[in-house]
């Protein structure tokens, strides 16, 4: 498999992970002093990354939906980045898309991720401009 | 320089042209191409890239200030990421503290951003677990 493709992979299989609700899977990618940019906050290490997730699974409406789509990915020998749409249903925030970017970092052989930002697109009327206003309007 | 120090300098570079109001210096170091997920969308392509600093620089309050803090580089060969957070102040949307990952290429010996993912953290409830409604209170 090509790095990217390797890169690609290891996206879907987390995603896969979250649907399921596989704890193991979600973290099995993941460097201990990963750094995230979760929706209200940021993080370092696998300790704090993991206890996000008990958030996103405590009050579950249904079965989890959480899709990437858009994914496209940078791969060199060592470093790699990807960014994606994703697509999420069944948590207690209900339905949501948000944006993804992952850094990675190829560690002994195998891509790990190092870096993780997810966010909503802010509903603050502060920054939001006059033709984003008028683009939210028209995809509602 | 190592790929390290160069991709660190161009986001260095990219935030003084920001603070300068050097609408070319902001682009000068940008992909045709690039993605952006910024606050409120997502966009493709330099023209509307550039677009979005319009409202940035639409009603300035005073010298605008675009400091970047806790940046952490990995660079490879040919493919590189960047994270960090970012103050700014003087836009119309007041004082704010937001989170920066950039993705980037090296393309004919230089370093070329292609990928830009703007965020605040959300304010929207639904996404705020317990935990970091502590912190926010904490912060403040």
């Amino acid at each position: 498999m090509s790095n990217e493709a390797e890169v690609r992979s290891v996206i879907e299989r987390w995603a896969r992970a979250v649907s399921k609700g596989d704890r193991e899977g979600i973290l099995k990618d993941h460097a201990d002093d990963l750094s995230m940019f979760d929706f209200p906050s940021h993080l370092r290490g696998l300790k704090d990354y993991d206890r996000t997730w008990d958030f996103f699974f405590a009050n579950p409406r249904g079965p989890i939906t959480f899709r990437p789509t858009e994914m496209h990915v940078e791969a060199g020998d060592r470093v790699a980045f990807a960014s994606c749409l994703m697509h999420c249903e069944g948590t207690s925030a209900g339905a949501l898309d948000f944006r993804l970017t992952t850094g990675l970092r190829k560690i002994d052989g195998r891509w790990v991720i190092v870096h993780e930002h997810h966010s909503v697109p802010t509903v603050e009327e502060r920054f939001i401009g006059p033709d984003a206003s008028q683009k939210a309007a028209g995809s509602h």
